[in-house]
């Protein structure tokens, strides 16, 4: 494959034209979308448009007049639709971590007579630690956390709710969510899903799946803005039986009405918490809107030829540079990002980004990059790999600094 | 009281340069900042910036290179300088209603032996609703809403937590914060305030009262726009004994080790939960900075001449048509709104909005009026007076529509 040749396929690609929507710095490649999605040209308009309009001009009124109060249902109802759920399934709200906390208390709530909270070890850590602290929070529970190729037998009628991520974050290997899902109810469990290295990028079909429970970030492949708020969801059939232990206001049946006494919203409303976040909803909604004007089939054949290209070109032209592929190659089985161990991956990466080569890093001694479709040509990737192997070809990585403690990697 | 007078009081204002900070609209009257504060022109160019050129140009490596992942704890440091505490006291985190889970949930933990969770009637309903969930998140406890003029009775050695708010959403009453503080520590209970209506609009020195625990709001007098992030407070002395119950990777002690293993952050740390919302974080570094470089006792002293004027135009001009002030007039015992009661509030509220005087109303029949010393001037609230003394004289409220349910009022 040569640098032509890349072109020729950007020349064929039906998305290309789907990277003028992004405001891309020059001289960066950006294969880190799979951490924090780049700035979309209508995410920044409609960030400006909520500040300077409906915040500085229309004030509190905007509540009302801009619709703000309906945010967080209209853009689930919206993010609904990429997961295969219904509108009134899916709300955004708070952080993935906070979101995880209300879904896995109520699970465990909802099934009193069982008392495990199973997962799997190397999860992503906050779904580890918060599934610690619900745990806690829940008398009797009990965390179980078990090898990932040990999850399937380990669901028993002890078991409450598996709480499992579809497409893992450092490895990008992905789950079968039918057959994991059809496995938790067959011993009467619930089954929760992560979504946030999922949402946006692999095909998802909720309701398909049968699937219960989910949640799922903002920030990654939906490109929401940094630290935009989550969503989470449960499916109608559960939702006159799960309760939310986060018993904000905003999850009230008539948060204006001020009375009192706690009442439930009816539905998926319950699960919203405090006031919501407008700023990091108006991002949120640009990316996702973004998201659903992209054919999915299109990008997901895309975000395959991408992946499988980035993969080729390693075998080729960094061959005995110590590089491990961590990810599979069969596409059902994977997401949208590749990710090799290396043991001196930190100083490798820091030498790509120092380079525009944007990837990162998470230990130990995992180099991820993620391919997306929306808004990467086949040459971005072919660059990037000329690069990493004029890294690799001259021990340019060797001046990199090593960690530091307390850096975002 | 006559138009010129309050032109005059203008012209001595110490503080009247400090409006051009905001970006107020032609022909508004904003009286809602205990609502939601307007935009200052540095939040504006500060969200501009952190979108434009921290996400838009520097990515992932915004993280580190533009301090995103210190944020929460930068911000709360400077809100802590005014609220009288310590730098590490104090951090920025989720809503308001999420953060009073957190801090009731960790107090009812601390005081295993007791069982009472104690709040007044009345009070914010987030506050009661949250405190219903987090009740029933540990096992024995009860929550107790007593009457306002109960609560000091109330605490007991039954008693784990007493929740009150230092200045009331509804009358602005503001509650003897010391003397409560030392009620609760009397009876070795733990003391949690909610500084919403207080934060940015009246004095605060948590360290003299000697207080525990406490949350605020930031997009009211802190003018962090809407839906920003809040905050939370715990007290040095009580940060070894206290556990989140949100067990978040950003509250781990070493979030970026990606271990699978809880391990809380040692200090105030602990208390963040999720991924930090980066544009909230701005619009809110950009009001508190603000907030902080006005001389505290030229706000307050405004703050009460604004209060003053208010009451007595009020008293001069609308006397007979049936409002009832709320609001203890000594400005020791209130915070910086004021509030009348009238059966007809809902209706005269909207024909004042539809004449660009922005006050709320809140169920039942009570109007609210912000009396912000750095965006208002004497001649606002000489107009607002005016312009409701037009509208009563004529019966024009009478046109309004009545309240539909669900708009935020």
């Amino acid at each position: 494959m040569t640098h032509e040749e890349a072109l020729a396929l950007d020349r064929a690609d039906p998305l290309a034209s789907v990277r003028d929507k992004f405001l891309l710095s020059e001289g960066v490649i950006y294969l880190d979308g799979n951490s924090l999605g780049p700035l979309a040209r209508s995410a920044r308009a409609r960030i400006a448009d909520v500040v300077d309009r409906e915040w500085g001009e229309g004030l509190i009124r905007s509540w009302n007049d801009a619709h703000w109060i309906e945010a967080p249902r209209r853009v689930g109802g919206k993010i609904a639709r990429l997961i295969g759920a219904r509108p009134d399934e899916v709300v955004v709200a708070d952080s993935t971590s906070v979101n995880l906390h209300k879904l896995l208390v109520a699970a465990l709530r909802a099934r009193p007579g069982r008392r495990t909270l199973l997962t799997e070890t190397g999860n992503f850590p906050t779904d580890l630690y918060v599934a610690h602290g619900a745990a806690a929070a829940s008398p009797g529970a009990n965390l179980r956390a078990v090898d990932p190729s040990a999850v399937e037998d380990a669901i028993d009628g002890d078991t409450a709710v598996v709480l499992l991520t579809h497409v893992h974050y450092k490895s990008a290997a992905r789950r079968d969510m039918a057959r994991l899902t059809a496995a938790a109810h067959a011993a009467g469990a619930l089954m929760l899903w992560d979504l946030s290295h999922s949402v946006g990028a692999v095909p998802l079909d909720l309701a398909a799946c049968g699937a219960d429970l989910a949640v799922g970030c903002g920030y990654k492949f939906l490109n929401g803005g940094p630290g935009a708020p989550a969503f989470l969801f449960v499916a109608e059939r559960l939702q006159a039986e799960l309760f939310s232990p986060l018993t904000g206001w905003m999850g009230h049946a008539a948060p204006f009405d001020f009375s009192d006494d706690w009442r439930p919203a009816a539905g998926i409303g319950q699960f919203l918490t405090g006031t919501p976040p407008i700023l990091g909803l108006a991002g949120l909604e640009a990316g996702v809107d973004l998201a659903l004007g992209v054919e999915e089939t299109a990008r997901d054949r895309k975000a395959e030829a991408l992946w499988n290209l980035f993969a080729r070109l390693m075998e080729s032209r960094l061959a005995g540079h110590g590089f491990h592929l961590l990810t599979p190659g069969d596409p059902a089985l994977r997401g949208s990002h590749i990710a090799y161990a290396h043991p001196e991956g930190y100083r490798i990466m820091q030498a790509l980004i120092a380079r525009g080569v944007i990837g990162d890093f998470r230990e130990p001694g995992v180099v991820r990059f993620g391919l997306t479709p929306l808004y990467l040509s086949f040459e971005d990737v072919w660059r990037a790999i000329d690069i990493l192997a004029q890294i690799m070809a001259v021990g340019a990585w060797k001046h990199a600094p090593a960690r530091t403690p307390g850096r975002v990697t």
